[in-house]
């Protein structure tokens, strides 16, 4: 088989097991009946789907957009048939409780997989990725019999889900939501209002559609206290679980995209008397909870979304970078400057420029991977750790959650953008996979909370939660790093002397900041989006240095070998092609884990000064800025 | 009239008039039947047919992609009616010589005009685009002959012209083509050959289609000394004017890329026998000027295209941000942290975030528009100066170009990545303008030499060239200018001594990597790309403090009534959409580009310290990298 281009198991093995150790949760409780083994099984088979089922129709899928007839939406085949294989390889549940159909699985190792999806067809695999969001919120918060008639189908492939939140007036706004839910005698709501932005809200492709609708219950509080959570099936199910009437739920519009546009994304109306359920119009709801404790319950539903879009993002950026090595290393093109013009043109990878934007890439991607499965590990450690280990996973998971959806988003994007420019006019055209990673990829700073949003989070809730415990929690384990670090010494202490002052001086702005934010929130959030792309870098840099750790020796082997900083640059990529010296025949996997470490602390991370700088100086350009000098 | 998002009159005007003082340039005797009346006339033109005959196709144009049929390339049939107009407006001659039909228009408000078509559309004024630029060429190198033949039809309107330079296996390296031209008794040659990336190259929108093709003559020199130009015209041309018969250059592909889809690119084939002109295969080409002198002449047309190139990037950036602009001031979306949700929504202008991506857009927009306009001067001062005039023009011209083809190309595409990003979910759908601007705009970093290639010639030939008589011009201009504001004081004096040490370090930094290339001429060029970026920086920060010191007495006056730096900030933002102050009312453009100019000053200058840093430490990481370590 030919190497992939989607994902590299390599880099995946080396971050669940070298690093995080994957296989030491197998000794609690909820994940007994795994091991190494069958988690190297369900990853095979994952990497085996999604190269088989998901990536074929990555193209079509974007050629041939999602069409609305009537009421119902029209997906390529290959959609649903993909859905099919993902669901009967128990893949939906992989993560949930066994009591319910699930699979138990570590969620790092869950995600690891889910990567592979993401790589290979983004907009396919963006419907399990709403299903069992759904189906999580519900396992979370629903009753049994929700979880009987709604979560169950959801894991056995026969029903989707989706997140019902935005309307055509409130999107990034979620308290002026309209949306009406009237209680009924019987216990029920009807729903009336017009929801946007839906993603799957409509196919063929499942027997049934969970939607989980954010409503107001008249007589509600104003604002975000007054949303209520309601369970709006497309078909009512009955309490033996078969079918019956179609709910009073229709996609009236779909919206067409730049890129994900394998994903229907649609406008749902309810209520609007298309369909009679009980003989009488308005879409029937059940209640999830309690009234008016609805947003608080989409955001333990947000917090997990958030991981999956970062991952999604990166997953991205992984494949653009692997197929754009694929181009460069096969591309000849040009010559070394002063070269015979009657010599051989050598390949891509042979400029310096074109090492300087694959190099970045593997940074990026690599980067954010390992913050990604370092969160879900953090996610599983909440779950399954000693209540200490719980309560400092959830403190550290809390504020690296918007780094790990946005610094994704930001950066993988950029690496899709490099992706593009490795391959020059070619990558421009849809002869190759880059440019729709590309407009793929730009969805992700904008749905889940933008990246303004992550900023405002990060910066006006979770570095200021307890007293600052997120933050102490985030740079003492930084600093934990740089510590084990400096005691490894050579190119790793190196590199983590780079880190240390730029921790400190993260913890130094946001002291000055939240002085600011006693007296004044707006200028405190002002710039709230440099915060988190300074925390954003500070935090991969740091991942950067644990992987070196994780490598252990083996840094220490590629350095002496002269692969490593400080090198002569003899044997180094001028001669690339020929067999290479001893380390990098042995180790080159150590050996690109430290240039892409070096890449990132010495020529990424400077730009966090700036932008500290900038924090501290307390510009008012954009705040003082008004509307009519634009 | 509804305000125009596509540009801003009032900018231009400020840019052409205030700052570069054309109307100064019809005292010459070239530009004697000019005024600033005329200027204004032909300005009003472009924006009315610019509205009126190319905005309205623009979504259309990338919904219907050209299609080959046969050898016929089928376009929508607005793109050719737009192209009449421009050219019944006598536009395609603008700037050229009276003697063959040109309106001797100076250069500086000819590509003020075009700026207005590129906003509007710019997959349809490529077409123009590339045509001027291959009359130039020809009334530079051609023959009284080939002028009249073929340059003065394209100037009518009834003929366009391409620039056949990539091919297959030569795109950047230009070295390697392979194309044939073989002499002929008659003096013509014979071409045979395969090209690639060739845009324009079949349509029915003209009687005839003129290539300007790089072939090598059997026994050239190996690499760039051995390229010839020729004229391959679709039809032989008769020595009357009448079209004779049709040559053997054929389509044979079409490349369907991400945007610039009105465009059609091409795939020609020369001399494999689809036509026999003269009974016999072959593409009958006409040699401009001497053998083996090719690509020198195609310099010529190429500098002026990257000139081109960076001011479409300009103005899609730009119509990207009046567009955002204009959502932004309309959408209401959320509240101020804080305030009471039963209160209406406010516009998403009222958001600092918002304000900052909208800034940054401004001053990417403006600072590029105001560098292609100055690049513009110097043209019309190389081509109408006096002797001394000419040579500094010519001299500070040279550096600029690589500069004024990547800085936009760069910036401006992320102006329309903010773009999308203030419109958010709706930025993101085909429902509005921005989606296609990002995904036309990616195309600028790639063609035309690649973002990497203007760092080459920056770097490796631009600064070094003359003794480094390029980057003393450029040094010595900015520091003027830093003089110039030092003696104004106020605020302009604070943000040229924002920039003054930048420039100090510019030039310490070439000193010290041209010290590196008379070594190692691979070291030094390793980091061309951060060279190019940190220079574009400071040259956009110059470019500012231009356009301030331009405004004069206007940037004291909103200064002093609290519009400008050091402001308390009251009456500022919060306030905004309320009656405003007395300076912001009175002169709200000043107001805007001092804010423009604080933010570039202040938030964007910084990041080249990080670039500086990075040169002169040498770092070898992109030049150690193997190939195998990725």
């Amino acid at each position: 088989m030919t190497p992939s281009h989607l994902m590299s198991r390599a880099d995946l093995d080396f971050l669940l097991h070298d690093w995080l150790r994957v296989s030491e949760l197998t000794g609690r409780e909820r994940y007994a009946d795994h091991s190494r083994e069958t988690i190297e099984a369900v990853l095979d088979l994952s990497a085996e789907l999604a190269e088989t089922y998901f990536a074929p129709h990555f193209r079509k899928a974007d050629l041939t957009e999602p069409r609305l007839v009537g009421e119902e939406v029209e997906l390529i085949p290959e959609i649903g048939e993909a859905l099919a294989k993902f669901a009967e390889a128990d893949l939906v549940g992989a993560a949930m409780d066994s009591r319910v159909g699930g699979l138990q699985l570590p969620y790092t190792a869950y995600l690891a997989c889910m990567a592979w999806f993401y790589a290979a067809n983004i907009s396919t695999a963006a419907y399990p990725l709403l299903t069992t969001g759904n189906a999580n919120l519900l396992l979370t918060h629903g009753s049994d019999e929700q979880i009987r008639k709604y979560v169950e189908p959801m894991i056995q492939g026969r029903f989707t889900g989706t997140m019902c939140l935005s309307e055509p007036h409130a999107g990034s706004n979620l308290a002026d939501i309209t949306t009406r839910a009237e209680p009924q005698p019987d216990g029920t709501y009807r729903l009336f209002g017009q929801k946007m932005w839906i993603s799957g809200g409509e196919h063929q492709m499942a027997e049934n559609i969970v939607h989980l609708v954010l409503a107001k219950v008249p007589g509600s509080p104003p604002g975000t206290r007054g949303i209520s959570l309601f369970i709006v099936p497309k078909f009512l199910v009955d309490d033996d679980g078969s079918l019956g009437e179609r709910n009073d739920i229709v996609i009236t519009g779909l919206n067409h995209k730049m890129g994900f546009r394998g994903t229907v994304n649609t406008m749902p109306t309810l209520g609007q008397g298309m369909h009679a359920p009980g003989g009488r119009p308005g879409a029937v709801g059940y209640l999830v909870g309690e009234e008016n404790t609805g947003l608080k319950k989409m955001f333990t539903m947000m917090n997990e979304a958030r991981l999956g879009v970062g991952l999604g993002a990166t997953a991205i950026g992984y494949t653009g970078y692997l197929k754009s090595l694929d181009y460069a290393r096969n591309r000849p093109q040009g010559r070394p400057a002063g070269a015979d013009p009657s010599t051989p043109q050598v390949m891509l990878t042979r400029h310096t420029d074109v090492r300087r934007m694959l190099l970045a890439q593997k940074s990026y991607v690599e980067g954010a991977l390992a913050l990604g499965l370092f969160c879900a590990r953090l996610v599983d450690d909440e779950k399954t750790g000693t209540p200490e280990e719980s309560t400092a996973a959830k403190t550290l998971l809390d504020v690296l959650t918007p780094i790990a959806k946005s610094w994704p988003s930001q950066w993988c994007l950029k690496a899709n953008e490099l992706a593009v420019q490795v391959l020059g006019g070619a990558g421009y055209t849809i002869d190759y996979d880059v440019e729709q990673h590309y407009r793929d990829n730009r969805l992700n700073p904008i749905h889940e909370g933008t990246h303004g949003i992550q900023g405002q989070d990060l910066l006006g809730r979770k570095v200021v939660a307890g007293g600052g415990a997120g933050l102490a929690a985030l740079t003492g384990r930084i600093t934990a790093t740089c510590d084990r670090a400096a005691t490894a010494g050579g190119v790793v202490a190196e590199l983590a002397s780079l880190l240390r002052p730029r921790v400190t001086r993260l913890i130094e702005v946001t002291t000055a900041l939240a002085e600011v934010g006693a007296t004044d929130p707006e200028a405190f959030l002002a710039d709230a989006t440099e915060y988190l792309e300074a925390t954003g870098h500070v935090v991969i840099a740091w991942i950067w240095i644990e992987q070196l750790l994780a490598l252990g020796d083996r840094v220490t082997a590629v350095t002496a070998a002269g692969a490593g900083a400080g090198g002569d640059g003899e044997g180094g990529a001028r001669d690339a092609g020929g067999a290479g010296d001893g380390a990098s025949a042995s180790d080159a996997f150590a050996a690109g884990k430290l240039r892409a470490a070096e890449y990132f602390l010495r020529r990424e991370l400077p730009i966090v000064d700036a932008k500290f700088d900038l924090l501290v100086a307390g510009d008012r350009t954009t705040l003082d800025m008004r509307d009519d000098w634009f």
